[in-house]
């Protein structure tokens, strides 16, 4: 059922990442008008990302009813294949942000979502089933659900550290495509009534070219730990990431969380530009109100835009020489996690990477 | 995933339907060619039996994309709208029957489903979408799946006692239209391996004009305990119904069941006849290849198509003399339970009733 009250006001909250999950959520992806050669070499990518998560908790996989008895003829291990029609396959975005009190009761928040911007700068036209995918999820998952009339939010822009600290960018959030008219003020305590948190940490920016997603914070910082983050950052000072990166880093160092604690920063360099080639531009379908894919584009490719599921990190890689550091840095962090790497190239020609593509359901 | 052997092999069976359940499928009717004004007359008695459900057990309603916010709309209590699309609303032919063992655990027996005799004498085209629910329950109920290749079967067309006997009717299991080719003994050999059963009774007919089925049992016997079941009687020895219903008097009284029991036998007198009329007739879409509903056709009505939720039976009634007879044998037969009625006149102009449009989880 729907509820009309708050998290916040039911005991409810958003729990860490890092918390042990139930299971995973994914959307398959299908609209050529984003994802080149007929979203082939991404459902391959993606399968990778399903199968690899699946090695460590289950999945559940949502599909469009034209692509259903292919998927489910995969047949693979500890993946329900579901019915979830879409727009396009960012469920981290577009599913239920899951929340849970201190009796192990879940409930789901069903964010407003207007195609990352609506009639400003909305980067595809209609968004009407990815509005419908929280709503889903939470029937699946058989739980109550809060509903954010009038306020729009997808759930890559906002993290918590399960102890009453959210991370988000000031880019997106305030960003005139989602919430137009609304103070800073009024934003904070939306996301600090629906994510059930005490305090908003607004982070300046996002990754350089992030443009679909205009910052989200997935791609740039995220919690290791309760007053632990990664950042993601840039050496070269004649690159545009490495003073949105400084500028992040300086805002950060200077914060506290909402138990008091200064925060740690682990920086965690991004690799070698990345630019779409010819051959994957026109791979593309164009279609007139879809955000185009065009040739020498630079994508913002980042590593922080990893996938924490129990017992493992699934990390993006990009066949660069930074990706070994990137592994090694993520090793130290988490000594207890396996670091199960996915060549992601072909995830982020459609705009995000695995932890956009992903969404978890804590163990309530 | 799917698996490869049988239920009876790995020691599950499908449960009796009083037995208890987790829950209570439905599906959302639509379709204009079957359902008369749009289907908004079906939806509301469908929504009656869901609420009326949802009063004893969670009910999980699939729909279509096109209805989902509409239904989702009526926040239903302790009812998760899921989607599931659809070619028509008959989750109890086309959704799992799910199988239990004895250390709890539950999977799904996916039958091939072919429209109710695919090319032969199916009542709609094409059946892919209804296909495609066994499998798509199966994945929200996260359970591993049988899938009988080779083998048609409409869940509406056999019942279980739970201890190793199952009920058909020969009209539809020996139709030309489901499994051509196959002797009775072959038939009877899936039946009993997808069932997990010992022995299967042979009813000869079903409900007289019961013609989209083929005369389903679930609308002529059904058990209202091991050894025990109720058959739908016609007094009339000049309407049509009197000789089946006696000829299957006939066949039941001479069994035992896989226990070595004889049959206790309870009649239920079917409602007077009740035919279409010129309104409804008229207010269904004529399509070519869809079953037509003329003014003056006979409709198979019978008490029979009851369904048992826990604590509950919800009952389809007609506005006729003998429901009232219906009620005081069922409450007779069930002191426990509360006999929910449903006008279900909606429901039987679509082609079925009450039991055609549920399917229960059992708890396992």
């Amino acid at each position: 059922m729907k509820l009309n009250s708050t998290p916040k006001q039911d005991g409810f909250y958003m729990p860490s990442e890092l918390s042990e999950h139930k299971c995973t959520y994914l959307l398959w992806p299908e609209r050529p008008d984003n994802w080149r050669g007929g979203a082939k070499p991404a459902q391959k990518a993606f399968r990778e990302v399903v199968e690899k998560i699946a090695k460590h908790e289950p999945v559940v996989l949502g599909v469009n009813s034209s692509q259903y008895a292919h998927v489910l003829g995969m047949n693979m291990k500890n993946v329900s294949v579901v019915e979830i029609s879409n727009n396009d396959s960012w469920i981290r975005d577009t599913g239920a942000t899951m929340v849970v009190n201190d009796q192990g009761e879940m409930r789901a928040v069903d964010w407003e979502f207007n195609g990352y911007g609506g009639l400003v700068n909305g980067i595809y036209f209609p968004w009407d089933l990815d509005d419908a995918i929280a709503a889903k999820m939470a029937a699946i998952e058989k739980v109550d659900r809060y509903r954010t009339e009038g306020f729009v939010l997808e759930g890559g822009s906002v993290h918590s550290d399960g102890e009453g600290t959210l991370l988000v960018t000031e880019e997106t959030l305030l960003d005139e495509g989602r919430n137009p008219g609304k103070s800073k003020e009024e934003i904070e305590k939306f996301l600090l009534d629906y994510c059930g948190a005490e305090k908003v940490l607004w982070i300046p920016y996002g990754i350089y070219k992030d443009e679909d997603t205009n910052g989200h914070v997935d791609n740039i910082c995220q919690f290791v730990a309760p007053g632990k983050v990664v950042l993601a950052w840039e050496d070269n000072v004649d690159d545009p990431q490495h003073e949105r990166s400084q500028v992040d880093y300086e805002y950060l160092v200077n914060q506290t969380d909402a138990k008091g604690r200064r925060l740690e920063i682990t920086k965690i360099h991004v690799p070698n530009v990345v630019t779409i080639t010819k051959e994957e531009s026109e791979g593309v379908d164009v279609v007139e109100g879809t955000f185009p894919r065009n040739e020498g584009d630079r994508l913002p490719a980042s590593y922080i835009n990893y996938y924490n599921c129990n017992g493992a990190i699934i990390l993006p890689v990009f066949n660069d020489p930074h990706d070994e550091e990137a592994v090694r840095t993520l090793q130290g962090l988490f000594p207890d996690r396996v670091i199960e790497t996915v060549y992601a190239r072909e995830i982020l020609l459609g705009g995000g990477n695995i932890h956009c593509i992903t969404q978890q359901v804590p163990k309530a």
